[in-house]
């Protein structure tokens, strides 16, 4: 039996259309390093049909990737909003990957043309060439562009591009399941891997994030995503803020602690998103600035790595902001958990809840399984790989054969943790990543966040690392705050009530950095060989 | 370019495994008129899988409606879960209708079978036998079921035949645009009409009531939905509360202001949704008893006809309480808009925005057609007839022709109004309710607002009545609060400087009460018969 219901499509353009005909005077600032610049959401309407009409003129055709190699702004919202809603494909590319592998990934996807900033010229100059597929570039901002000449493409002013449009553009009204984006993961091992994004899945992400148990984004919010546009939409922050008819605070490319606090202070956003690092920096910024007020934030979402305790309690107790941790992949669009604690715990009982990965979002689903594939019982204690299922989780990679990567419809992660009978998730590691002691594992991560739970301890990334006897046993690399000499005794000891003694490191190095991802994240892969390459100064302690 | 996202179904089913699956801990709570009685979430998945099982083995097949006849309690939402969970159609049947209505609407739909609340046997003896379609009963309660003797019907106690089954079943993982549900509209001209609600647009709708800027609701939230659940899904509260893993806490038969407002003290609801006329008689229980704590309530919502603004104002001044109206039909499951103010809006102009129908929740699409089908300017002026369209809205009724009701894909509402450029709606009438006095348009509902918000005047209705020169003139029924003696005359110089003067009433009746439809809404076709047939005593003061 059939219901009566109306079948309207689920798409990025009625998400644009709702806004600007709803919340037209809401809208997008973007940080100018003295200020911001603003448009309404009216007029944001009225320049993505401009940029539509444009694309189609140059030839973009219904399913034409279009590549984005842009800051947050203003400009890559409108390539946000307008290249799905006309019918094409929105390609963001990460600006922090080799030469090599944009060329990779560009190429893969067939991008037609790319959108990029002036001031990402330098970088993008040196691919460019290489990318056969691209027919002509838009470049945004005022910056020098001569560097292009000679590129083998067109390349025009996007400003310059849209003058002559009308703002008016018949936006799609089709299949919720054809393609609306494109990102590729960062993984860390293999060629990068598409994951296309339809307009159903990013509709319903948009939803799930402004549900109330996720971010609740609501019209009176002031959202900042400090996460890149390139790195699985920003969290779906925009499409959500834009579907809220929330105003946007997008940071350009002025992301140091400086002026994120004073672009908090100056403009009162409730409501961030950025990987654990950066709000670390903030706090260190104004451990040396206590006059900076980031009280407007309602609530900060922080994901990307585990979120180490310490830094939640901190902005708790000296802001009253919330950092709240949630976890994805960009394979999961990315919203996949979050960690609000049940509405009846209490006390201590909120924090370890905190700690978790978090609940599922309605919409997504977790299980574990064993090295056999058998279902693991949600008890919190058994440990095995998650899988995940949902409407905006990934069912396969674009052009190529991953079946290794999906089980009986379900998408598996790679990480490795257990699931709470309240539906907690907890991950110990990266399936790639846990330390295997005389066959019983090590989480690598627990020993990170209690690291990063020391005072002098500033960042900290714990590896596997081969031994003799056990197989496998952890070494951490520690970054120590300034002018702190805590040694790895010490360590040791701050460790040996909280973790079983045969989880304790014998072997500590004292590093300057941990190597980082292209988003941010501890890059354990790099930390492996620099192990391996015999480029790290270890310590050796055994009681 | 199709995506490589996952195409799971959006399902009721998918509801209710993620809600025990998190929030196996959160539960629903029944009023019992000494207290409250409560199941888990855990308990409740448990009791559906029995319910799923017995509906089975007595003959219930994939798309058989199953008929509920109940009151707001934990049987009811057992109901709301299990039916359409396991494939089947769950058809909420209106208590408050004419046995002959009743007749007529579980015929037209085929009920199969019908749940029964013990204390509204006496309703449902009088038309069981003449229920042909109808194969067993399930009573709920303790109550005695011995007037069912004889009704051609197999009558089972709901507890005894629950107590035999396993608590597992294979809940539905199909086709999302299936028939979840069914509601008739209570329609006051000619037959009721069935929408028949898809799982696809439970889900949506469940989503959108969930948004931050509809109710946001939360697992910290205790929801109570006081609008019977046979009344277009308790606005979707239950559903909602469901994914959202919130506490429900239903009224059962106790809707009176007394008992409400006990159960709003002991349970500290923070959400709760009723008809104004339940909030109306609350706030006169609490001017009697001034120590009545409400303030648990963070937000009431309120529709089904237009929200008085004093009523608004009382709430809000004397216990801190957001009454929010919302627009909704049957039609729409029901939630279409909702008032609250943009952001920027401050002091009375908030509550000029709050007293329209407010503005549309994304996914439902708003817009005006003049006599000639043309679309009008969202300008705040152009007055025509509501459109709607959506993914939770109908797009047809069941078994039914009824072409003129739709009009390019879109739903005619048969409600008169205008849009503003920011997207509020302002509905001045139904479209059979207008008055046409000398060619120029009078709203009844905007007379009868303002008389509302006279300190003496706790109803008014106002229809039109023919009149020789001026073809229609606005007829006032209004029923004064007890004690007070306000005249026809000081009601017109109430009214003088807020509205034009031709307007301006010269028919009044002062009554004891306005008819009621079924659902509680002003019945002004009532009330023209009954000044038709020249029962009601009518003051004619002209200037």
């Amino acid at each position: 039996m059939l219901s009566t219901m109306q079948t309207t499509p689920l798409t990025v353009s009625s998400i644009l259309r709702h806004v600007v005909q709803n919340h037209g005077d809401r809208g997008v600032l973007t940080a100018t390093g003295d200020g911001v610049r603003r448009v309404s959401y009216r007029e944001l309407g009225e320049r993505c049909g401009k940029l539509a009409n444009a694309l189609r003129r140059l030839g973009v055709a219904d399913d034409d990737r279009v590549a984005t190699f842009q800051w947050n702004n203003q400009e890559h919202l409108e390539a946000y909003a307008a290249i799905p809603s006309m019918g094409a494909v929105l390609h963001t590319l990460n600006i922090r990957l080799s030469p090599e592998q944009i060329r990779f990934i560009a190429t893969h996807a067939e991008d037609r043309a790319v959108i990029v900033d002036s001031s990402l010229i330098p970088l993008m100059a040196k691919v460019l060439p290489s990318l056969d597929t691209v027919r002509f570039v838009l470049v945004t901002g005022e910056g020098d562009i001569t560097s292009l000449a000679g590129c083998g493409k067109e390349v025009l002013r996007y400003e310059d591009v849209l003058a002559g449009e009308s703002s008016e553009f018949p936006w799609l009204d089709g299949d919720e399941n054809a393609a609306a984006a494109m990102c590729y993961t960062s993984g860390t091992t293999g060629d990068p891997k598409g994951v296309v994004y339809s307009h159903r899945s990013m509709y319903l992400h948009s939803m799930a994030a402004c549900s109330g148990n996720a971010f609740g984004i609501a019209e009176p919010d002031r959202v900042l995503p400090v996460v890149p546009m390139f790195h699985a939409n920003a969290w779906g922050l925009p499409y959500a803020a834009l579907m809220a008819g929330a105003d946007l605070l997008l940071p350009d490319r002025f992301l140091q602690a400086e002026p994120l606090a004073d672009i908090i202070q100056a403009q009162r956003p409730t409501l961030a998103g950025a990987v654990p690092t950066i709000w670390n920096d903030l706090l260190h910024h104004v451990d040396r600035n206590p006059d900076i007020d980031l009280s407007s934030l309602r609530l900060v979402a922080c994901g990307g790595s585990a979120v180490p305790r310490a830094l939640m309690e901190s902005f708790e107790q000296r802001f009253g902001v919330t950092i709240v941790q949630a976890w994805g992949m960009t394979e999961t669009s990315p919203l996949g958990a979050i960690a609000t604690p049940p509405a009846a715990a209490e006390g201590e009982d909120r924090m370890r809840y905190r700690a978790t990965q978090g609940r599922p979002v309605c919409g997504v689903e977790l299980r574990l399984v064993d090295d056999d594939d058998r279902v693991l019982p949600r008890d919190g204690k058994a440990v095995g790989e998650l899988e995940v299922r949902g409407p905006w989780v990934t069912g396969s990679y674009y052009r190529v054969e991953a079946e290794d990567r999906f089980h009986d419809g379900w998408l598996r992660t790679g990480d490795v943790g257990n699931i709470s009978p309240d539906g907690f998730l907890t991950l110990t590691d990266r399936a790639k990543d846990v330390i295997k002691s005389g066959g019983e594992w090590i989480s690598s991560v627990e020993l990170e966040n209690l690291l990063m739970g020391h005072p002098d301890v500033v960042e900290a990334a714990v590896i596997a690392v081969s031994d003799p006897k056990w197989q496998e046993r952890p070494l951490a690399a520690v970054v120590l705050r300034d002018g702190t000499e805590t040694t790895a005794d010490q360590l040791r000891s701050w460790l040996a009530d909280k973790v079983p003694k045969w989880w304790l490191p014998e072997r500590w190095a004292f590093v300057d950095q941990v190597p980082r991802t292209s988003v941010g994240k501890f890059d354990k892969k790099a930390l492996r060989r620099i192990h391996s390459d015999g480029r790290l100064a270890v310590n050796e302690v055994y009681e």
